[in-house]
């Protein structure tokens, strides 16, 4: 199957991360396999964080373990710093990610670090990444926070994100990640961002990470399509927040972004039956928990045909 | 002031068509005014329909006849046939909106005539407007429902659309309204349409009316901003839904929409802070119906920057 479009999977990340209770290793093990059936192509399945700071990982070696199970499926983590990316790296992880604002509050705030200094935490990365011949196949994604503004900073001036990318790409970052944290981007802003970022990624792809807090995470899906980007992160249900961004509410939704996509004709290998299925673990075992979706409410139209079909 | 896009308040019409209980006249004259100083420059404020058939706009005469009180509104309704227009240009309205469906069925389904029958009927309302010197500077709308697909037939041809619309212009409509009745369009399918509608159209302006169903409305309005397309309904707090839809939730959340426009950077010349503040009568006073924003739950971005300010 040819795709269009690259949909990743962040709900065992993301959406977990702010989920207080344990949510059992064996439904995170179901959850990832009814997703890879029904065609997600890429999922970052957990953090490598200590357990004292978010507990709901302290399975991730297991879960990658399972993960990798899975033929095709591309499996990426969090990693917060070089501890955690060793971690991943022996764990087997496709791909680890890392995080840094394009806000200097945001970031300070997150990691008490400056940007500066957090890309120099990067560049150790890249280097413990290249000490070893088995890891050498890793990819590394450089996530840009706040890129479309910052609840502590306000507005955050383009050319901050376009300076920090050039960063990652100079340290060596194989991927480039750009994350509306807190719900803050509007369709323009993010047509105009992603076009400067663009030749400054050069040969380096771009991904776009959407949060849906002010209602318009598929609309910046739009936009982002008009600038050429074709790698969008989502979240089953819509499950979860960032805990650094008070207010903010979960990723767009990846039952809602497969159904935009497949209806505009770009094909995403997924089946949407199938992840409405896979959406059932999360409807029966998180009853606590806001779960979102207006396909799954409202069903799809009649003589719906996706483009994946 | 200068305005990028106009936006039509439909909550008085197309949002309180599904509110059962009437609501109340000096609420309605309430809403109207504040969205007024808000500075929302059209609304549909009622339909002259008989009031056996829908109760709540028994007072559209009157609703008409306070609009008008409100220097430089447009003030438009929804008129479902010769008589309606009757009594719509004795009460004084600037525009006048009739509807067909672009699909048989659901036309046949919601007045018991043929596409063509209905045309004929809007022909003779353009007589009747042109037959009386105080009327003639009333302006009909031509709104084809089901534009982007049916519940009754599913997916629309866009040559019926095309038809359609030029079967309006033919008629001696002044404006046309693109509706996707149901929720079924997409970005793709919204900006195909009206790229399409435009030379059939000519000089006769094109709106958009998009209804949220599936999550798509805002999405939406960016696929219709990329054709070219400056008009928009929406209806505050996403009041109501289409009575002969089954399932369909209600249109486009307007103090959403001015959010994300004025975020582009283009001039709706609405005030968020006043639109909110209107919003308040509905949330005060309909307690028992849905009302949507993810604006109104968020609040806008620390240094949000509205382009009409």
């Amino acid at each position: 199957m040819e795709r269009d479009v690259n949909i990743e999977e962040v709900g065992l990340r993301d959406g977990l991360q702010s989920v207080d209770n344990f949510f059992p290793t064996e439904l995170k093990k179901a959850w990832l396999t009814a997703e890879y059936e029904a065609g997600v192509p890429e999922m970052q399945v957990c953090s490598f964080v200590p357990e004292k700071l978010i507990p709901q990982f302290k399975d991730a070696s297991e879960i990658v373990a399972h993960a990798l199970t899975h033929p095709g499926l591309r499996v990426s983590c969090y990693i917060p710093n070089l501890r955690g990316a060793e971690n991943a790296f022996k764990a087997g992880v496709h791909v680890a990610g890392n995080v840094i604002s394009a806000s200097e509050g945001h970031n300070q705030s997150n990691v008490r670090k400056s940007v500066a200094e957090s890309v120099e935490v990067f560049k150790q990365i890249v280097e413990l990444r290249n000490s070893n011949n088995d890891w050498k196949s890793i990819r590394l994604c450089g996530g840009i926070a706040t890129s479309f503004g910052c609840t502590i900073e306000g507005p955050v001036d383009p050319t901050a994100v376009e300076r920090l990318a050039a960063m990652y790409v100079e340290a060596g970052a194989d991927e480039l990640s750009i994350a509306d944290t807190v719900g803050y981007a509007n369709p323009a802003q993010v047509r105009d961002l992603f076009t400067r970022l663009t030749p400054v990624a050069g040969d380096v792809p771009l991904s776009a990470h959407f949060h849906d807090t002010r209602g318009l995470g598929l609309a910046n899906v739009v936009g982002a399509l008009e600038a050429g980007v074709r790698d969008f992160d989502a979240c089953l249900g819509g499950l979860g927040g960032c805990p650094f961004a008070p207010g903010a509410t979960g990723n767009i939704v990846t039952e809602d972004l497969v159904f935009m996509l497949e209806s505009m004709g770009l094909k995403t290998g997924v089946d949407l039956d199938k992840l409405l299925e896979a959406r059932e673990i999360l409807v029966n075992n998180l009853p606590n928990e806001p779960l979102r979706s207006a396909i799954a409410q409202a069903k799809t139209p009649i003589g719906f045909a996706p483009a994946s079909a």
